[in-house]
């Protein structure tokens, strides 16, 4: 797109996102590992496994730390309203919100009992339960502690933002386990969308937020970063979904029908289950009885037929405008929003 | 005592410290429950249940949330260095820095399987381990938060304190953790204490210092303030460990021998075990096998042959001699430390 910036703005195959994300990593990285090994050996090595630079035994290893969405949020979101000056003064506070990512993660794989993130086994499962809440509580610890002490103007408001998102996060996370429980037909649309809201969105909204914080912006500007934020964490959580269930038309992601194999009330499912139609009952009655392989086809059919699949993908066209329109309110120059841009469309299309 | 306050000041049976108690559970409640209640429902239900304000099915309960000593040191620190302004100043400051405990309540009681809590059964044996640990995690991100949000000039600065002291906590609950999987002998009284004093005397530091930067006071006060409560809680420490073994004379609180029945690895039996006597080898020897009612007398006697007993009283009067100095580095004036004192002989003394 001529008349943006040099790296390929904008451009489709996501070129502009990944070398953004690149920069985020190279100026974010340093300060992550820092605020890290100021840990107690105890908690630091939990932590230095789990972001995947050293393995389980303390020898380095080459570091799968994340694509690092949520810090390169913080950094445009603060170079498009403050510009290179902003940027560099949030870098601290970029590396406190991928420790919130982290410390989430960590006790969510504790929560769900899930074995393996980012192609290596949970921290839970090498170093038990108690080691892995502890090393949460001490990245929580870690962010909210690197924010109070930066002697940024913004890093207080900052601050209580990043808290109040982790409340928001805590939220997300107990009514994700609740609808778990809950029976196919005792969920509704409207349940699973706050759910994904509060899991999902909030924090991606807290990191465009505090970007424009620390650029100085006016409060308008910072609420309406949030909601461009939310707006394009909802979008992605729903591409999210529906390649959990038809897989990745482009690469080879999560296996197509995982979550219908784990019997996941993820958003096309419940869009499909409360369709009125003759094949949500069919869904409903797969999803009532144990998973057998030969039902997958039959019930990524049903949800299709229920209108499941369309759903999301119009709900994610339409959030993805919604975001724009936001991002339009906190950024008029179109210039300056366009790294904000690239990283939201990366993001929902998971173009890496 | 004549001459220091109008309540007993420094009464050897606790009364003004009992006064003090009830005076800040009076102002602190009213800011804990709000903070409590500016949660989200599904996180507001288990932190109202764990501070015993609610019964599992949400109906009011009658409501023991503690003795709430650490926010009294908060209160007493800012009193005694900025009178009653700073006092009313640093009540949100207090309120966090309770939450915090609470925090560590919560976690540690899913981490340790504890099933009994102030005389109800623990958060995680009535909602599960999953929304215990989210409770938690919001009660750290709304003290942190509180802390932020405060405009007072020493917020961010308690905020850092509260943080750090957060991942000290950790640090000593991981540390107790890894100790009790270890064999006796394989304990050094070194670690113990350092782990006593990461998991017990860190807060109630912390508490102290946070009054004192509410205060204004300057860092080499805030810091003694931190080191007395430091050694108060020690002591306190050392004395409950004391209690585990052989009661408390005076009140019917922990049963005599729990921590003997649990092997627990407390101070006064890993003092016992690495005086090289030869009642420590036959301590070694009871705790190596299983427990059986019938040793319970002859352990708590090979551990006060082995000398535990009168060392561990022998560190709490040495801890209190330390706690003293420090109060006096801190706050010269004897009058307006009487509260802090009359805090730190109730904690150690236990006597309510």
């Amino acid at each position: 797109m001529p008349g943006r910036t040099g790296s390929g703005a904008g451009a489709p195959d996501g070129q502009e996102a990944t070398v953004i994300l690149e920069r985020t990593r190279a100026c974010v990285d340093p300060e992550l590992r820092a605020a890290v090994d100021s840990l107690p050996a105890s908690m630091r090595r939990i932590a230095r496994y789990h972001f995947g630079w050293e393995h389980a035994d303390g020898t380095p290893a080459a570091g799968n730390a994340g694509k690092a969405i949520r810090p390169a949020l913080v950094l445009a979101a603060a170079a498009a309203l403050g510009g290179p000056a902003a940027r560099g003064a949030a870098v601290r506070a970029a590396a406190a919100v991928e420790l919130i990512h982290n410390f989430t993660l960590l006790h969510d794989d504790v929560m769900d009992r899930d074995t393996t993130r980012r192609h290596r086994p949970t921290a839970w499962t090498v170093f038990g339960d108690a080691d892995a809440i502890l090393a949460g509580d001490a990245l929580q610890a870690l962010a909210l502690g690197i924010l109070a002490a930066d002697p940024h103007p913004a890093s207080a408001a900052a601050a209580a933002r990043v808290a109040a998102c982790v409340i928001e996060l805590c939220e997300g996370q107990q009514a994700d386990t609740a609808l778990e429980k809950r029976g196919p037909a005792e969920v509704t649309l409207d349940e699973v969308l706050v759910m994904a809201e509060a899991k999902t969105g909030a924090l991606i909204g807290c990191a465009c937020a505090v970007g424009g914080l620390y650029a100085g912006a006016e409060r308008g500007r910072v609420d309406a970063l949030d909601a461009f934020g939310r707006e394009s964490g909802l979008a992605f959580q729903l591409i999210d979904d529906v390649i959990g269930i038809w897989g990745d038309p482009r690469h080879t992601g999560k296996p197509a029908g995982a979550d219908l194999a784990a019997r996941k009330k993820s958003l096309p499912v419940v869009a499909a289950l409360s369709s009125g139609t003759p094949a949500a009952g069919e869904l409903a009655e797969l999803y009532g009885r144990p998973f057998a392989p030969d039902d997958l086809d039959r019930t990524a059919l049903a949800v299709e037929r229920a209108g499941g699949r369309a759903w999301a993908q119009d709900q994610a066209a339409d959030r993805m405008s919604r975001a724009m329109d936001e991002l339009a309110r906190a950024i008029p120059d179109p210039e300056s929003a366009g790294g904000l841009l690239s990283l939201a469309e990366f993001v929902t299309r998971r173009s890496n």
